[in-house]
């Protein structure tokens, strides 16, 4: 089963240990498998280093035996870039045990955190000093820290505070070679050379392990308060989304847009659902204002963003959650079209993004390009519009065989895919590349940049022991 | 005078086309000293490119010949980065003729436009269709967008909008073999492979030569307020922050920390000036709020943190900006502050950052260091507080020898940057390295950093001919 010899394998479960040197199938089993099922790998041995000098004995034995390593965090990452392949010859080296917030910084408005600590524990960590940390995803309840980093997660709260890329101050990374590259400052200017840290943040950890990170915290609103409203258009979306986003700056928290189907899908799915707005809408968009001032000045700008949208001809009905309990009603209709598509058969789905004024072009032609390929497609389109990102999905016709509609997915990327590059845009916004995306950004990406990539691939990791086969 | 010989200038020189290849002493002159006369180097040939083509060629020439190149915008920068050395073996390309505003998107809130656009002239263009770029610098009227990419250049409204690097979205890059990397893209989220656009920005052109960036643009705010506030202490100030950025988030547009000491020297330099509060006080803040959504929204803002900030007794007296022109007054006495301090003879400067909570640590143990090197120096301590970063300037002791406090130089900047080293801050927050900063970066940076640089930069720059002797 593996090509890795076993006087070897028991070098590397000395460093951190036989209880955290999982081998027997079963221990091993969720480590290779992610989600969606799409990827099943292998590997005779899951390490759990308990320390960053572990770290950096893995690493340096990996380099010096050229034993490719597969770091891996909550293992929810949608591209397969944190399972192992299914050769069997990949250690998968797990941080779930570097779980430690190790310091709060509520003056620089700080937290100093490692790559094990899942998300939604750091959220607690932060709201017990009174302050929030933004990054907000599906996964959050398992998801960690490094591999946030380590794909740079997006998320709803990216319009007003960034991925998680712009989230970050500092890192503490494990080099292939073991060196531990220490670089846990807490500073908003610092002019001294070459930015390493965003090369690390993002690399899908194919350049060294991400072990520990400083990021930013916020205060937290004192004001939040959600609306919803019906569009006539893409482009009514977008001149109400300049009109909110003019208004409001970073106070507009969300933005998010919601084609009727989704909705319809969400409402279906979702139980004793009532519809936000009592008229029929060909597009609907939820949006979010936060406020450090007061519950009274979030009220008053939604309602002049609301207002003055509907004057204008952008919005039609609008409404605005009366209480936490619809707010999050309104919210649930958003997170829920994922699930609710699950009834409606096979889907192919696309994390675009383009240029914001490009959105309502891409969805008219994405549209017509979708209903080439599979003729009586549902177009499930929703996404972080303030961000100019799309989860373009497609489910299947009604009545269409499941396979049949799945057996169109290369000839369906491409049909949408093909639009996003002509609108310079990105076939992939939030989620990576992995392995799912891996040839076709080799086979479509300017060969400039590539082979900048792989100057930068060998420069740091000169033995390709890390994460091989996935990124590059 | 030169090494290199006259055929090769030749070659350069029918790139460009003789009127642009400038030889003659004084049309020379003004490429080869920077402001402040720190540096004054030599170089037979200044090569004006028209076109990014030209730029590749020029690039691939000096990569087959191994000629080294020193790229130049405005020649602002304060650190020697963008002159050439004294040997003259060295060319000269300044970006000037690359100055093409290429298109503005106000849908997508966007500028594309070149290297050698003037900071002002991009200001203006993107005010005549209704938007503002924030970036905004004592040398704008003069400094180029090629170097402020390249030295990341920060200023005053850092604070809510970012240094140059968070505000640039895409970037065309010429690199050392000519090969052009065109990564001119609009989007605010795309997560496919390295991000090699950070490398670029910040490396003071040893990675090759960025023609053209596609950067933010945001609405004009509709109301802005200017507030000064006398306090007691820096603990105050930075309380005062707390809770300023707390209520305003980033319609707090600017926060200020001034000394005593530079107040008085700017209010003595400045004809006319009125204090702008009747009290004394040993430190003072100027805060400036925008609202997107009206003036009287700004005005209220200001006030309501004023009146908590003297409630909770973080402020003592404070004043608002009663019109622009005293609005601008204000500002005039934080921007005068450099040009008040060259009365008081010499001066020693240094442009560090600190975590923000370290700011009052560093300026009491600062002050320590200072007068142990040179009893009597006064202390001009100012700067962008809510980005943790001093200009932390030295004015020699009344009557003393200009030069025998200059020839204190090196023991004094060791002494202030030894303690922001141990508060975890940084030599070049705002400035870069350049020539200035080379040696101490090398000596007192962590070796596992600087050898990731020198990784990449002869990853990227293999014949070493980038701006050699700079940062690495």
């Amino acid at each position: 089963m593996t090509s890795i010899d076993a006087a070897l394998l028991n070098r590397f479960a000395a460093i951190v240990g036989e209880p955290h040197a999982l081998r027997a199938e079963a221990d091993i089993a969720p480590h290779l498998r992610e989600l969606r099922g799409l990827w099943a790998g292998r590997t005779p041995l899951v390490l759990k280093p308990g320390s960053v000098g572990e770290v950096s004995r893995i690493l340096k034995l990996a380099t010096e035996t050229r034993t490719p390593i597969v770091p891996q965090g909550g293992n929810t990452g949608l591209v397969g870039g944190q399972v192992p392949h299914a050769t069997g010859d990949e250690i998968v080296v797990s941080l779930s045990r570097l779980n430690r917030v190790r310091e709060i910084d509520t003056l620089s408005n700080t937290v100093t955190a490692e790559a094990g600590v899942v998300l939604e524990a750091l959220h607690r960590a932060v709201e017990a000093v009174d302050r929030m940390f933004p990054l907000s995803l599906a996964s959050q309840g398992s998801c960690q820290l490094g591999g946030n980093l380590s794909s740079n997660a997006g998320g709803t709260a990216v319009l007003a505070y960034g991925n998680t890329r712009e989230l970050c101050l500092g890192v503490e990374v494990v080099l292939p070679t073991g060196e531990v590259f220490d670089d846990l400052r807490k500073l908003k200017k610092d002019n001294t050379g070459y930015d390493l840290k965003n090369l690390f943040v993002g690399a899908e950890g194919t350049l060294g392990i991400i072990t520990a990170a400083v990021l930013k915290i916020f205060s937290k609103p004192r004001g939040r308060e959600v609306g919803w409203a019906g569009v006539s258009s893409p482009e009514a979306a977008l001149a109400l989304f300049g009109l909110a986003s003019g208004l409001a700056g970073s106070n507009l928290t969300a933005f998010e847009l919601i084609g009727k189907a989704p909705l319809d899908f969400s409402l279906r799915f979702t139980g004793n659902a009532i519809p936000p707005l009592a008229g029929d809408w060909p597009w609907h968009v939820l949006m979010e204002i936060s406020s450090g001032r007061s519950p009274e000045d979030a009220r008053g700008l939604i309602e002049t963003i609301l207002s003055e949208g509907s004057e204008k001809g952008f919005a039609g009905d609008a409404a605005i959650a009366e209480s936490i309990g619809q707010a999050n009603a309104f919210w649930a209709l958003r997170e829920n079209i994922s699930d609710a598509q699950k009834p409606q058969g096979a889907s192919i789905k696309h994390d675009i993004s383009i240029p914001i004024a490009s959105v309502p072009e891409f969805i008219a032609r994405a549209a017509v390009a979708v209903e080439s390929v599979s003729p009586g497609a549902r177009v499930v389109c929703f996404g972080h519009m303030g961000d100019g990102n799309l989860h373009y999905n497609v489910s299947q016709p009604v009545g269409m065989e499941p396979s049949a509609f799945l057996a169109l997915y290369r000839p369906m990327n491409k049909a949408v895919h093909d639009i996003v590059r002509d609108l310079g845009g990105s076939i992939s916004a939030e989620h990576g590349i992995g392995q799912l995306k891996r040839d076709e950004l080799l086979a479509t990406a300017p060969p400039v940049g590539i082979d900048l990539m792989r100057r930068v691939k060998a420069a740091f990791d000169p033995a390709g022991i890390m994460n091989p086969g996935k990124v590059l």
